[in-house]
């Protein structure tokens, strides 16, 4: 229960618990952190927040967060136009760019298929990869949706559109986290790890 | 070092890491989930903002917040007038009304003595506090500044001129906190506790 402070103040309170992993007790501490001593701060964050609100969109092509029709990565002509790599969100755009590892494109889904929740290929915004397989000329297709039944479901729906469209498919390695100890990896993890395990000299598979 | 967004993005990334406790990776959560799925929150937020920091100013006769010249508990007659409690800053006034165990009145100071930070007794508020003590009826004066260094030395400052003018002064107990284990304090904090302990019995003390 946050304690009682001015009416605005109560407001902003309430406004700052939106926020992802903000409790009341953390809301009261920003917003009196911003009003004691970071006023000129706080105006700035005022205007980013509508800023952003108004000004970002949605790129045409991949669905990422771009401020004009088409983002950079898909404006950006050194990109392999061949290579598109589908992912569930733009947070897991942000983490695949961030290891520097991919030249190819990408396209954003909706989320994850959930029949259950009414969820179908539709409301994912599968319509628009389908279109894109189509018209444009895309090689291969790199499913990285995330590791759990929803996104094994996703990837494997995508994975047969793009089969019958004579597109190659791949799915994002799974096996052991850098830096994982056997002892403490689930069963799960350690079996696909097993199943897909990499012969280290090109003669030793045979 | 956070992605990179679009550019109104990246600007509402860095004004939020201006909230205490908000990284570059927690700031870039909270501003994709209000562009994601929250848009209408994120515009009431940027207006809470805005609005807080226009309407919200200084109570003249506390210095706690309020929206008008005097805060609700300086307008409150319900509020016994010769008791005034002396706090740090406005944060210590919220945690004193939740407890419901203080009737009177506060005074909010704008910090605590420094004199090494060139933080003397007017920057802190002190005039304000000597023009209360002179011309309002106080009759008793809790110093309940924090069990620091600087609170203790600007307790002792606030606790002369109060004596002084012949009203009484107090200090907030200090001893070991509730749910406390004994192993787990530190010796100042139990050398207190011995020092200022209570006798449950009238005549044990004699």
């Amino acid at each position: 229960m946050p304690a009682r402070l001015t009416p605005a103040l109560d407001q902003l309170v309430k406004c700052l618990t939106y926020l992802p992993g903000v409790g009341p007790k953390s809301a009261t501490r920003m917003a009196l952190h911003l009003l004691e001593r970071e006023q000129n701060k706080g105006a700035e964050l005022a205007i980013a927040l509508s800023e952003a609100l108004t000004k970002v969109g949605r790129c045409q092509r991949c669905n990422n967060f771009s401020e004009s029709d088409l983002c950079s990565i898909c404006k950006d002509t050194r990109r392999e136009e061949g290579l598109l790599c589908v992912v569930e969100a733009t947070t897991d755009v942000i983490a695949i760019e961030q290891t520097a590892a991919f030249r190819g494109r990408y396209f954003v889904l909706k989320g994850h298929l959930s029949p259950l929740d009414g969820i179908g290929p539709k409301e994912i915004g599968i319509d628009l990869l389908k279109e894109i397989m189509e018209k444009q000329t895309v090689k291969e297709l790199i499913l990285a949706t995330s590791a759990t039944v929803e996104g094994e479901a996703t990837a494997h729906f995508i994975g047969e559109l793009a089969q019958s469209r004579n597109i190659k498919v791949s799915r994002l390695a799974q096996g052991i986290p850098m830096g994982g100890e056997l002892g403490l990896l689930d069963s799960g993890t350690l079996s696909h790890a097993l199943e897909d395990r990499k012969f280290l000299f090109a003669d030793s598979g045979n």
